[in-house]
């Protein structure tokens, strides 16, 4: 359509624009988890404009630990954000010094009890790219075997199994919302059916 | 089998426990776009705890907009958190008195010249539950027309169309890393896909 045809035009000019220049930063407000930056960007164009975004921060790991017997392993935690308990998959902090292979392997351990003996990075995904450099790298966990490490949770986690085979109704819950989660739900059918075929 | 049966049993319990209780919020750290809160938390066995988490704002949209020849509109733009140029789907903030659906049409207009016919809200997802509020509203158009609304980017966004068949090409790329956008490639996929059966 003319429509493509233009928008194709535009996809291919994009190649000769420049990227944008960080002339300066500094840290605009900070408090004991969070540090904000405002970044001064030059654009190619002339135009200059002051941006903030997240600092910091290595990343987190999120784990889609399947069971032999066909389950997925969550866990229900409450959530100060959007203050109710959430379900989600096993998720935590990459420390530094930590890959995230044993960033996944400990808070799997710490949070459902489980080591894997097989741990497959389906992805690696940003959270909101203009705001943040935060990535949280996803895993499939497989051949669990029993393992605990101890947490430093205020209350014990619940660990909730739940079958693949009914991921359908899972995504519909009011309490299944992290979009990481959402995602993840895809990407193991995806990884496990391929394993299947 | 033991583990499954261990589990459910803890699924059940989970039902005995108690909300943790909000005693004191407030703003520790300030800037123009970010504001942190503190929130100390009493959870119903006792233990006490400072949380931080984002405060504030109205929440943003997701717009998969679908051309009749079977073409997502994606848009390329500068995200100076991760410091590159990313493709995504029409993307903004809901802005005070908006509606989701109303702030969906606008951003379109705005940032790939198109309004649509029929916008379906296909999730709402929160991004990082446990430190932020924040929900996204992710919506599939069709039937698009032409229609545009001056936005307020320093530099022209691109619009780049993407062939439906070929997703699975675009969920690889290095620059479509946003999880809402991929989880959004899912849903729309999904959603077409039950249009067409």
């Amino acid at each position: 359509s003319a429509v493509d045809t233009e928008k194709q035009r535009i996809l291919w000019g994009w190649r000769l624009t420049k990227t944008p220049q960080i002339r300066s930063t500094r840290i605009v407000a900070k408090s004991r988890l969070f540090e904000i930056e405002e970044v001064e960007l030059h654009f190619a164009n002339g135009h200059q404009a002051h941006y903030e975004r997240l600092s910091g921060n290595a990343g987190g790991v999120l784990v889609v630990a399947v069971t032999e017997d066909g389950m997925i392993l969550l866990v229900r935690e409450y959530a100060v954000g959007v203050e109710r308990y959430e379900l989600g998959f096993v998720k935590g902090r990459v420390e530094i010094g930590e890959s995230p292979q044993f960033a996944a392997a400990r808070e799997m351990q710490e949070e459902i009890g489980f080591d894997a003996g097989e741990l497959r990075l389906l992805a690696t995904v940003s959270l909101t790219p203009a705001y943040s450099s935060y990535r949280t790298f996803i895993f499939l966990a497989m051949g669990l075997y029993e393992s605990s490490l101890e947490g430093d949770e205020p209350e014990e986690l619940e660990t909730v199994p739940w079958a693949l085979s009914n991921l359908e109704r899972l995504r519909r819950r009011n309490d299944f919302t992290d979009a990481r989660c959402l995602l993840a739900t895809y990407l193991a059918h995806q990884a496990l059916a391929h394993e299947d075929g």
